[in-house]
């Protein structure tokens, strides 16, 4: 178990009181124990840690520590920084080195130094897994795929036929990574498309043949590295070249990436984000939660989508949206202001009354 | 199979006619035989019941039975609590008691009496299955899980590390506890706490290093009796103390509750529900089909969010909400309604029209 | 490999140049190489084609091959049409024929001829799977489920008790088809009802027995012919009849389609798309990407709900929809456009200007 000086280092912060404290893990203030690392990283904390009994926090700067009642302090100028390589530092490894008996490998596929396979899964002909990765149990490896070093592929995660997957992934359980995408086409014009372009006011004709024919998925997928895939997350493969992540950009639990989506370095897609086929996303862009991008699309760098907006045409770089469908986020919060001073306006136009009252 | 004295006792319900006929299944009125229980639990099910040719039924309460041709009725004044426990009556274990031999447990694991392991299931180090619990087929139970006594975990869910679950919970296929929380940070202030600040009208400067640092999911979840979590429904670990549900509350397929979440007693989270990382639900609370709850925000005991709804602010205890944002359900209804007429109003405004028509 | 000459006959379209030329794999213009065949599929992609070394093409009706640098051509007519035949030409199936020894086959399981079944699968009681179909790795087939012929069943797909499965049909990674409805019942009428009764306006009484008590699922599921299910899909059980998918219907990933619910012949659900418990959809229909059917509607033939829409009542047959709540597609645009100039009126209003000005 780590001391404060060594947490200290880790986390590149200043540190007080007696160094030498062993600590065995990350606690609220409120519960910590004399063998837990207390975090209070704002005065709001300060209260609450004479609740709890630690002898060590991590504390806001400046804090007085001996006032806390603390025998040693660590101070984190950027809490949730600290709050990273705090976590990184007391997690473990949740999976061995070494192939477990159980696990079915294909004898033509090759697994690199320091490796770990977990119970029950299977490695598919041809795949690749690089140096000190390592697969909880009932991992789907299929065949030729790749996956780079350091990488951490969580309990049922499947990686489909030919997926590329950079180093240091993180996989979480039961993601789906190079599914086949969802593409399908009539014989005739789709009607879907005829009322499209009529908004629905035309009449929609019956197709003779309404059969769906399937595109199949041959392009795979794409993972850059320092990735990571959350909880029963899918990206689908894509119909010809890879669906493509890029380095850095981190996918939330649930969230849907269609077939030949691309997407930049170190964006963000939260719970539930969805991006409909064959659009792009520049580099950094963020999905807040639930938020979707329609299919053919691009959305520029540094754009953000905030939760639950439905972008339904081109977004600029930088641009900040919201609603649906989305609109500058200004824009739309002026609206919604707006909508909710419109039923006075009409009982007031329908009573005579001149103008409208300035509430809310 | 029971006849239907022994299924008028269990339901707590009265009977009348030949209790002695024994069912072998409870089925739709127009398609019961002769050995199914017909349900027809109103009045409208009378004419569809004459189709089929059950000798027993359940009815609404004061049915002439005799006169539906029935030999046999059981009378329900709550027919959906009715279905309840005929369903449970009827219904069979899925899964037998014993350990398969395919099924991988952890020498360090314990399991209670009467425990179902299925085939190729894995159970980790340190994990704790109580009495009468019974697992599917490919269910994975992390290092150091604990689950209570009588619960059913269905095929291919996941169980993550440090996992607490109380007794007879109910785990659908592919639902995932316990992966890590979406939680990233980067060395400088977010660009997305500043795009927010300024709404989008500020220009969002482009960060110096765009690296998302990983916070650690370390507090594992705490799950209550008698919860039910759906088919791939995903709950989050906390960062330093668990992710909470309480006793009672289910859980729908698709919904995704985030890190550090604390959900009260008897709840209901509907189909592609969403809670973001650190809200709190009281009590009874209802989340409708996809609603949506954002970051850090509380929710009060008995709110209701109707379907779709997005609430991006606290809600009250007992606050019926509708819409994106969520607002309260009368008043986003008065809105709609007045959105309807706004195309009209503007027309009738500049041909100079008065007064705008009461239409609708 | 095909040659050309083949690919053109399976498409059942024309060909020219040298027809003895054999591809390994389609590609997009601008990287194929000579062993490639190049997707020109409209005039736009006459330019990037220069950049590849393809000598071969499938190209746009009346394109002049030569010109292009070519040896041989293909003329598709319907690009993405051709594309469906030419992936499936050139796709291979997934698994191979014949039973992995580790898959556990209950021995009252029936399998047809050419049946594969992948490593660590699992088949129960009862089960029967038809001629040729393949299962993946780690798929669960419960007990006295019934699969058509031809399927295919990739890795992680759990196919529940008594789930009857038509011919032909694919099931994408991590599907979930027969997992228990979300239907729960209080003793009292359901607050929840109430409070939709007063849109929210009236107290919701707290009850005295908060009790969730749970319908059992005993009706498992049908599914037609040529269906696929979408990677971490949900299909639920119905209650005391199947859940119900129609001939042809294609479902994407992350759908849910909740208990009791009859959906018809030839429809699309796109992603994260979800129909509530027991509503009904037509032939055709379509729900674009997140668009949702609340509990007990109806949607008619051939409607379309446009991604994000959510349907709140009936749908009639032919509508296209759009919006929350959902709205005939032009009506709802409509308001969008006068909710934008509402604002402004709002101010006009207020300064005393006489009209709307006529912007946008």
């Amino acid at each position: 178990m780590p001391t404060i000086a060594e947490i200290a280092e880790a986390l590149q912060a200043e540190a007080a009181g007696n160094l030498s404290i062993e600590v065995d893990r990350a606690s609220e203030p409120g519960t910590a124990g004399p063998r837990d690392l207390a975090l209070a990283l704002a005065p709001a904390w300060a209260e609450t840690l004479a609740r709890g009994t630690a002898r060590a926090a991590v504390l806001w700067p400046g804090a007085d520590w001996r006032a806390l009642g603390l025998q040693a302090a660590v101070f984190a100028p950027r809490g949730r920084l600290a709050l990273a390589g705090l976590t990184q530092l007391l997690d473990e490894s949740p999976y061995p080195a070494g192939v477990h008996p159980s696990a079915i490998i294909d004898p033509t596929a090759r697994l690199g130094r320091n490796v770990g396979i977990g119970p029950l899964s299977v490695v598919g002909p041809g795949a690749v897994i690089g140096d000190g990765t390592r697969l909880g149990p009932h991992v789907t490896v299929g065949t030729d795929a790749r996956i780079g070093p350091q990488g951490l592929l969580h309990a049922g995660a499947r990686i489909g036929r030919r997926v590329r997957i950079g180093a240091r992934v993180v996989v979480q359980p039961n993601a789906v990574i190079g599914g086949d995408g969802f593409s399908f086409v009539t014989r005739e014009p789709a009607y879907v498309e005829i009322a499209r372009e009529t908004l629905g006011r035309g009449e929609v004709p019956v197709p003779a043949d309404p059969t769906w024919h399937r595109i199949h998925s041959l392009g795979g997928v794409a993972i850059g590295d320092d990735v990571e895939v959350g909880s029963s997350a899918t990206i689908d493969a894509g119909t010809i070249r890879p669906t493509s992540i890029g380095d850095g950009t981190k996918i939330d639990n649930l969230v849907m990436v269609a077939h030949n989506v691309v997407i930049g370095r170190h964006c963000l897609l939260c719970g539930q984000a969805a991006v409909a086929g064959s659009s792009v996303l520049g580099d950094r862009v963020v999905l807040g939660g639930r938020a979707g991008v329609g299919d053919n699309l691009t959305v520029g760098n540094d754009a953000v989508l905030t939760a639950n907006t439905a972008a339904l045409s081109n977004v600029p770089a930088g641009r900040v949206m919201m609603g649906y469908p989305a609109t500058r986020m200004d824009v739309q919060i002026e609206s919604y202001k707006a909508l909710r001073r419109l039923p006075r306006l009409l009982r007031d136009l329908a009573a005579g009354v001149p103008k409208p009252r300035k509430d809310e």
